[in-house]
């Protein structure tokens, strides 16, 4: 990390390197925190990808109109509308990501957006977690009866469905975690810099 | 909060107030973080209360040999293996929130107490959510069934013991926010004093 930085600082010897410690310094934490985010933004492309495919997956999940629709059952509509819910919320969050990274600052104002950030990923993480417990239980219990047994396409297509709400509620929990750091951060400091 | 530190330390007018102030600073902080260590130990007892409670609801739900026994369902084994662990996690944590506060030492080393507490409040949390929420999608479908309809007991008491896991979970929610707010301190400060 300190290598890098000093070549790019260091293009001309400096008869005052004093003086120029604390810009230097300042230089690496930008480029922390610029790493930091986009380890946030992957975690929030995953999460986007992930929930947006458990949505679709669900939501296409009607074989003709003598088989059973993922609308027929609330823990269904339940994974379906938490997916979605999580695809919005994470598309509006790689935006912001986005925009951070490419001009240091946040969208809404600092501290706004941090208690945002934090506050949204711990409920959200927390309301996949429930949607896709809520949508194993339903598909446990379809297993043993006859619609899968007539339908087993139906069934395998919900269960694919499940797994990738939670592949997407994993990276949204690590989001989660890096949002609760800068959060911390933020009320220690006064600044979301953690350096 | 000021006031009572002012009384205690200010029996008699002393000389040389600038030598007392970092005596006078870090008694303020030792205050603080005991009364941040019992608003967590408040939270710990509210959570062993309510998953002991809500397993032993579950586990006392049997009512003759005719009636159906909460073993027999997957997910409400679940629920009462969710809470069971949560209840033990809990009490452990009692015994080292009192350890704490009494003592001003942890149990563990400070970093891995730390991050323990973080770790199985997380973990624990998402587990009783995730328990709860198949227990409520199970205790649905049994509504609809006949189960229910011969054994109205049994289900009220299921659905009493997952309200009560519920419970569990939001108390374990409350100091898994608190005890990240202690790592995150630890990592940035060195230590668990968060002032």
């Amino acid at each position: 990390m300190r290598s890098p930085q000093s070549h790019r600082n260091g293009d001309a010897p400096s008869p005052q390197p004093r003086i120029q410690t604390p810009h230097f310094q300042s230089t690496i934490a930008v480029q922390k925190l610029r790493r930091f985010n986009t380890l946030i933004l992957v975690f929030r492309v995953a999460a986007f990808c992930f929930s947006l495919a458990a949505s679709i997956f669900m939501i296409t999940n009607s074989r003709g109109s003598n088989s059973p629709h993922w609308y027929n059952f609330d823990a269904f509509r339940f994974v379906v509308a938490a997916n979605a819910i999580v695809a919005v919320y994470s598309l509006f969050e790689m935006v912001a990501s986005v925009w951070e990274i490419s001009r240091g600052t946040t969208v809404l104002p600092e501290i706004l957006q941090v208690w945002f950030d934090f506050g949204h990923d711990q409920v959200f993480a927390y309301l996949l977690l429930s949607a896709g417990s809520t949508g194993t239980e339903l598909a446990r219990t379809l297993r043993g009866r006859e619609t899968c047994t007539a339908n087993d396409g139906f069934c395998l297509q919900s269960e694919i469905a499940i797994a990738l709400g939670f592949a997407g509620f994993l990276f949204l929990g690590l989001s989660s975690l890096l949002s609760g750091f800068r959060v911390v951060c933020f009320v220690i400091k006064g600044s979301r810099f953690h350096l």
